[in-house]
């Protein structure tokens, strides 16, 4: 069986848990406490980071960009990064700006701040969380979600026509956020109706249902009304 | 003209123009401070990041992995990304570990330090240089280096047979450094000599021509015997 090692709240985990549900590939997620750094984990992947798949023939594939590439052009069908070249940069410069700037901007200040509170990883030994830094966060939020807006006022999805990696990037990172209820959806409609269309694919069901224990989801995360 | 913006010493700016070097693409440099957020920098690319490459039809690429994805199914011939699927994987998991990981660990402790003593760029404004934190660089350095090494002895590249991305995505790093002069080759000779038949390449000769204005390069820089 292909198993994902994972962490649920994890934005780049979760990218590739969309991409594997859009390519109807059958997986099984393995809970996987990074920051422990186990032996038998460190020796599928030396960075110690997630995710870290493991196809069906045995190919050990790390980092989500890598496993994405690895999947299209494994797994063609259903694509993720579209056909003509100046698409494809697109699409892949979307991805990034997600998975850096979002990233660096928000989701290090907002999400990994609240959790290091949470489970003790090594995060916990830094610095204690601080409102500066979460307010900081909301600010460049407010900034992606202007994005993502034009983006989806002029395009159908953010990188063009088709469903692509940059979709699922925002998507992920956003989710995270959204599973602690920190999105102020209401303010930023044309971001949330290319996020609803999103929540309601197959491939979003299973991130709406993920619980973590002792930290329940906000009331509305699984909800597509909202 | 194909034209890339860079920086002489952004490792991600080397990588960029080790693979043009490789694909025997000709290319303009144009230096970009990308600190000084110029709008019409800004404009080709929000994210304010180099390399940005504009190839001769027009088309806007930026990020260094994505550009090599672009250029590698642009320009076929010499292929930086081996063809099998599993070494295609071994070539971008080694190429995001120096990218990722011997960037957060080396780049930003020994290079971005001593370089924002010198320019005045956007982190000139943080802590100022710290010796303990160019201390935990060169720890981390010694590290890489063994593994680099240990790669080295039991494949001809580092991935497997032929040079790739994992190849220019090290030597990228490491040329930085060893601008400044602070790679102890001595001690590592394995990963001299893979490093040594690098900088031995057509490819490599323009970034040993570097010389940044005030800040000239240790006397070995650019010699193949050092």
């Amino acid at each position: 069986m292909r198993t994902l090692y994972h962490l649920p709240l994890s934005p780049f985990c979760r990218k590739v848990r969309l991409a594997l549900g859009e390519k109807r590939l059958e997986f099984a997620l393995a809970f996987e406490p990074a920051w422990e750094k186990m032996p038998e984990f460190m020796s599928l992947n030396p960075a110690g980071t997630v995710p870290v798949m493991i196809d069906e023939d045995g190919t050990v594939v790390i980092y989500s960009h890598v496993i994405i590439e690895y999947l299209e052009e494994t797994y063609p069908g259903t694509n993720l990064i579209p056909a003509a070249a100046a698409e494809r940069v697109e699409a892949r410069r979307l991805a990034a700006w997600f998975d850096e700037k979002f990233h660096a901007e928000v989701t290090t200040r907002m999400l990994y701040e609240k959790m290091s509170r949470r489970h003790g990883g090594p995060r916990a030994v830094e610095a204690s969380p601080s409102m500066a830094s979460i307010r900081e966060g909301m600010s460049y939020l407010r900034a992606h979600l202007d994005l993502i807006g034009a983006l989806a006022e002029h395009r159908r999805w953010l990188a063009g026509d088709t469903l692509s990696i940059a979709d699922l990037a925002a998507a992920s990172h956003l989710s995270c956020l959204d599973y602690l209820g920190d999105v102020p959806w209401s303010q930023y409609e044309a971001a949330k109706e290319w996020y609803v269309r999103l929540k309601s694919r197959p491939s979003f069901r299973p991130l709406l249902n993920d619980i973590i224990p002792g930290m329940p989801p906000t009331r509305y995360y699984p909800l597509l009304d909202f």
